[in-house]
């Protein structure tokens, strides 16, 4: 049914919106992409469907909307409940998967904003935490392939951008992040990430991005400065 | 089984302790609250329990913990899967919830605060913010008596804080923030909250509250200026 059709609000450059794309390549389920003109020229149609946050991603399904990544690839698990499993079954487990992927969204995500914002002293102090923080997350990574286990889960999409987006910033900004021999889980991990056809797939030109994140950055230091 | 006992780190003035009793009540589940001596003086168990954040509430279950307060609350829901359902059964309902218990936390929690740690011009600007974004929660509202429905749900407790922390930091800061002229739904689900027999029978006394709040205020203003 056309009606029926899954429909995913993005950004190109997104990734947040990718992993909208990988929770429904995981449950094989077809989609079509609307990519928007972010910031200045949102379609109407994402300002009707995410009146609150006016924000990408969105998934549109049975002519409803959801918003919120990390809401939407649970709610990806839930509505396509057979199949690829993006949740473990058992409560505990889950409850730690929403909390390592808390801990990314709250602490690594914005950490590396911290790094990607900022000069100087300030940006070598937030290279450091940063760095403590990501060792905190190796924890969970302890005798796993993937945060997930054997394959991809939520935390794994969540954390996401990690493998493509650091390296992008570690260039931008002349520091080294993630050491082999510091982070070694994580640098492992990163690399296994990059070898999924998923991602592959998905991901858009690394050189494109990083012009757009180089823009970004100027952006940012002119506000700032 | 003594080693089975569901244990509760919270702290008596803390909201966010607070949504993991409501959750376990609503269950049925007996549970041994610890009392923590924040921030100087947290427990060696607390510590072990959470190393991670370190904060409260922690929730101790068959000897493992979880933390972070929504986390926990939706735990609670799965762990003890019978009776009570704190989230709603249908998958769009779910993310709506988790959407709108997001936004609570992001959006009006953080306005709150920006209310109780600013003065004058700066001040009225936050006011008049969060008086926007309870506007949109009150959307969320429509139609039914609590955010769950007929019943409390995730929503609710993620939101308890407001019916007695709003009041608090009216009194504190001298402005008012829930109109019910402007804000009726919100206005009426907060008299509503306050109802619960639950609500009253964990609420620690409000007079103890407000001179720890008038106490952290008088804190974060000494930082700021």
């Amino acid at each position: 049914m056309a009606g029926d059709k899954v429909k995913v609000f993005g950004m190109w450059a997104s990734p947040f919106a990718l992993r909208v794309e990988w929770a429904l390549k995981l449950k094989g389920v077809d989609y079509e992409y609307i990519n928007e003109d972010l910031p200045h020229n949102k379609s109407r149609e994402l300002l009707q469907y995410n009146p609150v946050t006016q924000k990408i991603p969105v998934l549109v399904h049975r002519g409803k909307a959801v918003a919120e990544s990390s809401v939407i690839v649970e709610y990806i698990d839930e509505a396509w409940g057979d199949g690829y499993s993006i949740m473990p079954r058992d409560p505990f487990e889950r409850a730690q998967a929403r909390f390592w992927a808390k801990f990314v969204e709250d602490k690594c995500l914005q950490g590396c904003f911290e790094v990607f914002s900022k000069t100087g002293e300030e940006q070598l102090k937030a290279v450091k935490e940063l760095q403590e923080r990501l060792k905190t997350l190796e924890e969970y990574l302890e005798g796993k392939k993937f945060f997930g286990g054997e394959t991809i889960g939520l935390v794994d999409i969540v954390a996401g951008w990690i493998p493509s987006w650091i390296p992008i910033i570690e260039e931008i900004v002349g520091i080294k992040i993630v050491d082999e021999e510091e982070l070694p889980l994580i640098y492992a991990w990163m690399h296994d990430i990059l070898e999924l056809d998923l991602v592959k797939k998905t991901m858009p030109p690394l050189d494109e991005v990083k012009t757009h994140m180089r823009n970004i950055r100027e952006d940012v230091l002119r506000k700032t400065n």
